[in-house]
């Protein structure tokens, strides 16, 4: 009897442990990354040269974040970065449609976005048991939590950071391949999406001067 | 003999003194003025909301500008406020496309409102002897197109101000009807262009809620 609710446990467990991507979050992701494709035109011609929008520095959430915190936190949940993935991105979202004028030409495209945004979400929250949401999270990851829900008036001085919003949205493009590999497995050989060199190469590409 | 000379001088000085807007300036003036017109659109819906260029304190050229230097400059010319316009809007619009990238939506609508003003500018040329160009400018004025000439490297940090492209070709175009007023007279009761009480209608207009 022990033996069984021991595996039993085990088999229990494995889902959330593991987290690996349920199948059903790969519709709404896609779909995702076929707005996101355009983000250069939307989010850089149709922006004046050099424009920043402030942000929390927890915001400019880059593959060195997440390779750092995995390094930081002993086994790190990829569930827990895949939930401060869409926390991050909610906030970087937000903040870019609020400084977009009603009929400003990149308005609709971001509120589009933003829409499958919030479908991927949906589907991720249906996609486990609450339970999964309800666990404690690791300490450096509620501590970035905490600071991307304060008030914006008591965040210190230090805390933001000005960043384009084209940057911003590679940056939540990449990370999504990273934390959502399994829906972005390329027919070739494995790509390793949370490598950094892998993202180099792309770096080069999007320099090349455009016709 | 002696009264001869006399009139004959105050004849050929007449033109320089009063500098009557030339005919010929009226149709480069008005063709600038329907471009304006869509400033609204180009200049406000296509940049993101609050965004300001750094501009010169003198680049910030209203009615109240003209005003205060008439006040200040005893038999101020309005050829030399005319010349003075060219100048400033000639650095307006270069620092407007200077933060367009090659395919922002409002590009080609600045290049084409350059374009424009440089007709005018060619015409306003041609239409008065070389001499007016050559004459000496009031100290006041000669101080201002100083400083808007400067290296911008060397212009002071308190010199610069922050501004809109929409209030900067706002500007522009108000000037431009309080100086060349000849052009734009209408056809209901002479409108004092130059006087502030005229903008602060238009400006009520302006906050008006788009359909």
């Amino acid at each position: 009897a022990n033996s069984f609710s021991v595996s039993y446990c085990l088999f229990l467990l494995q889902p959330v442990l593991m987290a690996p991507t349920p199948a059903s979050m790969c519709t709404p992701l896609k779909t995702l990354n076929d707005s996101l494709s355009h983000r250069r035109r939307y989010m850089k011609h149709n922006f004046p040269i050099n424009y920043t929008i402030r942000v929390h520095q927890k915001e400019v959430f880059k593959l060195s974040n997440i390779n750092r915190l995995k390094l930081q936190v002993e086994g790190l949940d990829e569930l827990v970065l895949q939930r401060l993935w869409f926390q991050v991105n909610q906030g970087v979202l937000k903040k870019i449609i609020r400084v977009l004028p009603e009929r400003h030409p990149s308005r609709s495209y971001t509120a589009e976005l933003e829409r499958r945004f919030m479908d991927a979400e949906g589907v991720f929250v249906q996609s486990h048991p609450a339970e999964v949401f309800q666990q404690e999270l690791p300490e450096t990851i509620q501590d970035i939590w905490d600071s991307l829900t304060e008030e914006p008036n008591i965040v210190p001085e230090s805390s933001w950071r000005f960043a384009s919003p084209k940057s911003l949205l590679d940056n939540f493009c990449q990370t999504m391949y990273c934390l959502f590999s399994e829906c972005f497995a390329s027919t070739e050989a494995q790509q390793d999406y949370c490598g950094v060199s892998y993202w180099r190469k792309g770096r080069k590409k999007d320099l090349q001067p455009e016709s």
